[in-house]
């Protein structure tokens, strides 16, 4: 299912060599200034040009097909859509019976009995996280002035992160990386117990971006070693105020007023440079193979943009919700 | 929202110390065989009762009110109440006040304005997941022979769990504990791409269990620090087999056909027996407290059959959907 | 499926014949005073007990589950049950292989492959619309001023309803109904064009309700038959009054600020004292039968109620929509 | 909201004098024969040109942006697009401050407020049900060999069309319609009791079409005033085929193999050439004025095959769900 979302409610297509990928959003306030040039900041953050990403440059300009009208969203569905214009659907003819091992080639062929579109990933391929920025900078402006930072902590295990890009590029390889993230300005309540705990919801969508390995709020996987009276967060004012963050900002699976944490871990771009093995559909046989095309080195530069996208739409997601419950 | 699922569709209700807790399920295939007894194991999973467990002990016993005819569900909504039988409300009116740091006290109050349930954390308490567990119980025959494992490796950090909990008592402390859960049997071909990506649905319903941290599947957190030759797993056969499982059994969002692999960290129970700081919302004073109440030294003992409902429940939706549409 | 809504999200379960029937609600605000003698009056509307009604006489008293305390919502999702007390599920032992014309008996059947509960309907039985009534009472109190009014306004085609009720008990038969039901207090801007239409939530609902053959708003099926200059409602001042109420309240899916006015069809109860013919499913022979059980005469003179709890329903949820989006 | 459906998952966007407007479709099965061609035929149906539509001629040519591949589906979602080629928006500034009766106009300013599209209707216009016509055709393909037939069976009450639309002509006014829809080869066993029958499913699609007033299943209004032994359908083979057909098709919410048959009300076009009066929102004056515009004369002529749409959609859902659960 390609749609999220109770009332901030998202439904993204398109293929990564298809005619265009987008995005429609409904439950859009009305009266929300919004022009191709909000888009600007975020979708650059997400374009690839530094070193260490795939030299694919696209205008990713979003076309704005409806629901905006004078400058303002409308209260109508938005839908946002960018042109695919480099399609370079050749590079992947070669490789059209080996399944690329860590791409979702093999089990779409399967899943949809050969009808998928395999040109570079098809519907799967990153290249639609874009409509997620895109779907994240009007989610951003829903919930302002709640404010949310990503950003790339460590590459390869390596918090210099230039040195660790140079590496790769130096090995040949590709690398994976550790994102942070943190959301402040948040109101109590956000979020409720259970299915629809805040932690549920931006996992979710967390999830939805390829390459993600695992998503740790708070204190995280170090939780499972600490002891009660270490992790609990002492409460010091009215408004909630934690001495300590190990919550990372939610309890309950309700937003408690301090900042929201979460740490989220990228995998190495799949499409390395390095030899690999896969088998061949067609003759039954293993093959040892490179992997043609334009990709990135380490696909986590780009995606700190992406993160912040995911959680925004989460949180908008929420706060409507909220404002309608509470 | 306390409702998950598009098909398999689930809604939780009741508070710790209310009359009853439950759940109903809506999309059950008619004609599975269904009686109370089978709930026995897995409940009894749950149960505390063992070392470092609450002295809380409930009969737990599933009462099936509908969608269960002749041994066999019917089709029908399938509605399962636990009663609440030793409620001891008493044991929370001392800190009514003073919300205790972990819990959901001060977010449940403000979200709520008051009105919320205050007894032993009222819907947000961790008792709930028995009506999880019970519906895991019917998600396992759904997607049978599909067969899921969840253990806890490691207390407090301590692979020797024993000693783990053995440490905790004598420290008067609680600890917390990582889960590894393993998919056997998964066929190729669950889950969608972004938004109903495997990872997002199975993540959604490990974060609705209360002391969740952090998820991780595969390689997890290490993905961040590898490389891509290393991190890809060469396929070497038509079935998809993988040489590694870095990928923890998803490529894209849908299941490869590998097991699907992922730990969950669980943080210590909130309410430990060491002296806490909170405020006074009343006096506004800071204070300095214990919680009593029955309570787990290590939740995360009770937390693996939990862990596996949750698995069972999003690979019933997804296994259903996958029968839909594919 | 059984659950309806997006905000308030309601989930239904139980058979005619079972221990009990209920409804689950979620996404019902905090903070609503609340308690079982608030359903009386509802309740009473619904209950059999004139003439013309069927002689099973249930308490149909509400147990409040959960997400009520000390009077008032809480924000937990709501439990209601009926118990079923006064099963007589002999009395469908003598036509177990005969579908009753007019009733779901062959359907389900067919669709659960003889697994259904085939007691009174099962889960199809019309005793299940007192949960629509239950949470029709809370959705009432959550669109306060909004105000909604149904009745029987002809039965059996004849307007003067006790004479009709009289001649049919006379005929020895069962007769439909007509229902006529306005909403006053309606503010501007429920609902949303297309898929969210007043009309298309409304209709949902009180096809829910069994029974139900059609559903017209304003002028109905005779705008058909009109001419635009007649049918256009003049629009007489800036609050949107309208000089006619040819639109029943809604323009382009969104109430307009007038009454919202429909008329609901009902059927006659399936289950008349006539003889009846079916197909014995076991001999393959045609049969002619009366129906046993305890029935009435004229199912739609306990329908307004359930009329109005669905009309509240939908207004409820579309009501929280707005509050969130607007 | 503009979405709907549980696994055929339809989000509508667009504005009548937008760029374009378009569908999306998540859901759809890999390996359904999909091209350009496929929608012609229906598109046709709803195009006007014959006498008594309207002169706006746009060439409705659908753009298969994503999920179709050498011409088949691809299981990823599909995104259908029409471009809006004529718009001609400066028909509609001289009424800028007037809502137009019988239309959205006014609901439209007030809910958001001021922020709408006012351009024809903008997002409520009737022009976006050709995004449900082409959205049908897939639906088609998925419940082949159902097979839905809808016509107009009457316009302003006449059944001699061609006559009713010559004399509203003459007399220079709009006139509304009635439309028959018959379904046959449905199988046993689609929708569920309550709010997935098969009559709510259908009710809110055919609701989601803009001038519709009113929709009856196989009796429809006429049960009202029937009895029990007229109204039940005997079932006189093992197949349940009905002697008559009262129920439409349809028992407890489920389709029972026999044809499924409903009437639909269209309201006359809102748009007449006669004079009107509405309020000036600005001065704040009744004015009286006729609508300017290329109009239909009688838009029912174009509804049938809208309705076959929605109904496609409609069954499209609830036969994957039955796929899946049954």
């Amino acid at each position: 299912m390609n749609a999220f979302g109770n009332l901030f409610k998202i439904q993204i297509f398109g293929e990564s060599h298809g005619a265009a990928i987008g995005i429609v959003i409904d439950g859009c306030p009305a009266g929300i200034a919004l022009q191709e040039d909000d888009f600007k900041f975020d979708i650059e953050r997400r374009k690839p040009g530094a070193k260490g990403t795939t030299t694919r440059i696209e205008s990713d300009r979003p076309q704005l097909i409806s629901g905006v009208y004078n400058g303002h969203t409308t209260g109508a569905p938005i839908a946002i859509q960018f042109a695919n214009e480099t399609q370079r659907s050749g590079d992947y003819e070669a490789l059209k019976n080996i399944p690329r091992p860590g791409h979702a080639d093999f089990v779409l062929q399967k899943k949809h009995h050969g009808f998928n579109d395999p040109r570079g990933g098809g519907h799967a391929s990153g290249r639609l996280t874009l409509c997620l920025v895109a779907a994240g900078v009007i989610a951003k402006k829903i919930i302002n002035p709640i404010a949310i930072h990503a950003e790339l902590i460590a590459a390869g295990g390596n918090t210099n992160i230039d040195e660790a890009i140079a590496d790769a590029i130096k090995a040949n390889d590709s690398i994976g990386g550790l994102i942070a993230c943190n959301v402040q300005q948040v109101p109590v309540g956000l979020g409720d117990p259970f299915f629809d705990s805040l932690e549920s919801q931006i996992s979710h969508l967390i999830f939805a971006i390829p390459a993600v390995k695992g998503i740790a709020f708070g204190s995280g996987f170090a939780a499972a070693k600490m002891m009660g009276s270490q992790h609990n967060d002492a409460i010091i004012d009215k408004e909630g105020t934690t001495k300590t963050n190990h919550a990372g900002g939610i309890n309950g699976g309700i937003s408690n007023g301090n900042a929201i944490v979460f740490e989220v871990a990228i995998k190495p771009t799949s499409s390395t440079a390095q030899m690999q093995e896969s088998i061949n559909l067609e003759s039954n046989a293993l093959e040892t193979f490179t992997v043609g095309g334009r990709h990135d080195v380490c696909i986590a530069l780009r995606a700190p943009v992406v993160v912040e996208a995911a959680t925004a739409i989460a949180l908008a997601d929420a706060y409507l919700r909220s404002k309608a419950l509470t």
